[in-house]
C-alpha cells in the first residue's frame, strides 16, 4: 500500500488518539495535501517543526497499529464479509438446488464462527 | 457491568497501550485479585503509589474506550454474530421449507451488510 494512503487510513483509526493540533496538521498534510511550507505558514511555526511533528505522529500511528492492529483486523474482516456475502448470493440465486445450498450454508456458518 | 469485570475486559483491549509496569500492576489488582498492600510490597513502593497508578490507568483505559470504543463495538458484533448464527441454524434445520429459508437468508444478508 502506498505510504501516503496507509497513513491516511491509520488516521481514520487512530487519529482520535492524537492531540487536536497533531490531528489537524496530519490531516492537512495527508488528506488535504498541503506542503510542509504551507502548513508551517498556517501554524506560524518553522517547516522543521512541522516535519518533526509529522514524523513523530507517524511513529505513534505505526505503534498503535502494531499494538491494536485495527487496520489489519478490519481488512481481514471486510474480506471475510465479502466472501460470506458472495456465498449468500449464490444460495439466494440457487435456492432450488437444496443439497448445494445446504453445503454453502454450512460453509457460511463455519465462516461466521471464524469471524 | 460490575466495575472490576469492566476494567478487566478493558485491560484485554487496551492493556497493550499501557507500560509493562502499569499493565503488570493492573493485572495483579484486577485479574489476580491482590490487595493494594500486597502489590505495594511486591513492588517495594507505597500503598498510595499503587493506588494512584491504578486510578491513573483506569482513567487511561476509560479514555481509550471513549475514543476507540473497541469493547462496545465487540459487544455489538458478538450480539449480531449470535443472532446471525441463530438464523443460520433455523435455516439448516428447516431447509426443506424453501420460502421460509429464503426469507431468513435475505434477513441474514441484510444483517451481514449492517455488521
Amino acid at each position: 500500500m502506498e505510504e501516503r494512503i496507509k497513513v491516511s487510513i491509520l488516521l481514520d483509526y487512530y487519529g482520535v488518539l492524537l492531540t487536536d493540533k497533531q490531528l489537524d496538521i496530519m490531516n492537512l498534510y495527508y488528506n488535504d495535501d498541503l506542503s510542509l511550507s504551507e502548513i508551517s505558514e498556517l501554524n506560524n511555526t518553522s517547516r522543521q517543526a512541522i516535519h518533526d511533528l509529522i514524523k513523530r505522529c507517524n511513529k505513534l500511528l505505526t505503534e498503535y497499529e502494531e499494538k491494536l492492529g485495527l487496520m489489519n483486523s478490519n481488512f481481514m474482516f471486510e474480506r471475510n464479509k465479502k466472501s460470506i456475502l458472495g456465498k449468500i448470493n449464490i444460495v439466494l440465486s440457487n435456492i432450488s438446488n437444496l443439497s448445494e445450498s445446504a453445503r454453502l450454508i454450512e460453509e457460511i456458518k463455519s465462516d461466521i464462527i471464524k469471524l
